[in-house]
């Protein structure tokens, strides 16, 4: 298997992009990156479209991307696995260098969710979970399905709604330092203990907001990115993993079985010790999508024993000084949820961590030159995880 | 690089589905394909999903299916490139084993696309070419675009209505003999020239219909490939190329240059010889989306010189007989043209054709063990063509 690293990456700013259209908004996200990575479109030999769609009538986004960017006739296509969408594609561009099929891919996450009337939107996304059962029957939607979740944690271990807030804050408390962050600001929290409920337990600055964005980043051979750059930050392992459609056939509502199954791949593929992660991890970023999935995370990851992870925010341990810090870029809370670009946003916030190059402040410390993403679809539907090193 | 072969196929009746839902007739070819390679469930690493979508509410194919097949935990993702989706499908999952990130992959090529009302599905197939200008402003959908090749081709080269024709009785005449096929029935030149217009100078009988169906591909490494089957066939070559979004921002309307660099690029991989491709490869399954898009094809992949397809069609030379047997499975036109199903079909029917198992009458003779796929996304918006050999 041949080494695969990342030596570009670029983003765009994430936010409610009327301004651009949705090539425009790639565009910014590619040029960046082909900088980046100092090479022009000639030099690609894939591109890799991390695309969920369906916000506006035209289909065909990776290809109009591709003639906006100049980048045809280049060979493309576009993933899709739900709100993992960008990790997924991150992986199937892995695997093209990895097998030998390219030397150097572009990977292009990009959604413009905003273009949608707000209600699509809601019941898009709602209905990926399982539609004809949970959706078209309870109309569960996904604040509610989360909201399952979080109820019986609290339930369980006696986790409050303010633990459950202390994470949009410190999400957001990094936010304010990432220009490129939705919502670059911070709160506290009374401002979310104070907002209006969307699915109880769950208040809306428990949820991740709706945004338009994009990201990419260029992988490239290990003969390449000897040659392109004194930083490569390899992909060392990736894991992935699903579970039933129906949530009614789940055993029950703990942790999310693809999200374990798809870091204990990854660990094993990354020489990553499962029992202690944190202590060879030095960054990570978690698919926060409501406050409560950031805490279930910590402990699908291992980072906390289950039914401790709240403990591990509440004692500001997932802050930089910290066991282990975790979404240093606001995450989707703060930093936004553009679909596509979310899993491909974090692969570039990883990249800049362990390059030791983004904003003062929210410069995680790195020690042993490793960093961790954690990407989910659903409600675990599907989840992607991938370890990038120096 | 690992070589990869098929080591099971699966294949599903295509036609209007009504008598199952998506998950069942998923089932169906993912069934056989496990059957065939003698292999389970607990097997596969990693589904690739070929399935474009958009035709009922349901967004999480994978996952659905996945449950309803008895594939979870198992990774999986959707791959999505226009009518080309279900062959770079086959090229995700072949850079997943090639690159030893799995070992066994299962990729399922599905579509339902009579669940979608019919106005729909005109329309919505109508956005895959250049939705906001030349759809939208100019009212063109398919049979408008292939209309606009097929015009320039007659007026170019002298072929007439009834060369287009013989394209649909030939792939007719060997649906007669796949019970698979939507329509496995012949047609004669008559009933083709008296079919109604739907876009000059293409006729109903020039068009390939909306089709419900599914097919399945085990694919594994050499190792794995060695110890389940006696006849593995290899994925020697993969190509692929885009080409702009607008038509207007093409030079010509003669060949599809993504088409073209496609065949190009698999002829290399494979050591097929471009300039007479037809004396090594055996047996292909060529995107006849509409009759004039077969014949363009046999030009663009070097079988025929530029402005003489037609006469291949007119002198019978792509029946059993002739320089290179084409569609003898009934192609889109006859066999159907479930979107994502359509390349994985293609990958299906190449196996059968190579491992001499299809039924009598449109069995080619396999001489070298050699056969290409070519599979075309919008109008040459994406092209895949894969050389499998024996």
């Amino acid at each position: 298997m041949r080494r695969v690293a990342i030596v570009g990456v670029g983003h765009g700013k994430f936010g409610t992009r009327n301004d651009v259209n949705l090539a425009e908004m790639a565009w910014e996200a590619i040029k960046e990156a082909l900088s980046d990575a100092g090479v022009t479109q000639k030099d690609i030999d894939y591109v890799v479209y991390g695309h969920a769609g369906g916000w506006s009538s035209e289909p065909m986004t990776p290809i109009v991307v591709n003639e906006y960017a100049g980048l045809y006739p280049k060979g493309a296509l576009r993933v899709e696995a739900a709100c993992a969408t960008g990790t997924a594609a991150i992986k199937t561009g892995y695997d093209a260098v990895a097998s030998g099929q390219a030397d150097i891919v572009l990977v292009v996450g990009v959604e413009k969710m905003n273009e949608s009337p707000t209600p699509t939107v809601v019941e898009f996304i709602g209905r990926a979970g399982n539609y004809f059962w949970e959706f078209e029957n309870f109309g569960l939607t996904f604040p509610g399905y989360y909201a399952l979740y979080a109820s019986a944690y609290m339930a369980r271990t006696g986790a409050t709604e303010e633990d459950l807030c202390r994470v949009a804050v410190k999400n957001h408390y990094y936010a304010s330092m990432n220009p490129k962050a939705h919502f670059p600001r911070k709160i506290t929290i009374e401002d979310c203990l104070k907002s209006r409920y969307i699915a109880w337990p769950l208040k809306l600055y428990d949820s991740s907001p709706i945004t338009d964005g994009a990201a990419a980043v260029v992988l490239a051979s290990e003969e390449i990115a000897r040659k392109l750059t004194d930083t490569p930050v390899w992909i060392k392992g990736v894991g992935y993993a699903t579970d039933t459609a129906n949530l009614s056939r789940r055993p029950d509502f703990k942790l999310r079985r693809a999200s374990v199954e798809a870091a204990r791949m990854a660990y094993k593929r990354a020489g990553i010790d499962p029992e202690a992660p944190h202590k060879q991890i030095d960054v990570a970023e978690i698919h926060d999508a409501f406050t409560i999935a950031e805490i279930l995370t910590y402990e699908e990851l291992g980072i906390a024993k289950p039914d401790e992870g709240y403990k591990l925010v509440r004692e500001e341990q997932t802050m930089i000084g910290g066991v282990l810090p975790v979404n240093l870029s606001g995450g989707l809370k703060a930093k936004g949820h553009p679909i596509g670009a979310t899993g491909v946003s974090m692969a570039v916030e990883i990249t800049r961590q362990l390059r030791q190059e983004v904003e003062k402040g929210r410069q995680a410390p790195i020690n042993n030159g490793v960093g961790l993403a954690h990407n989910v679809g659903g409600t675990g539907h599907y989840t992607y995880v991938v370890i990038y090193s120096l």
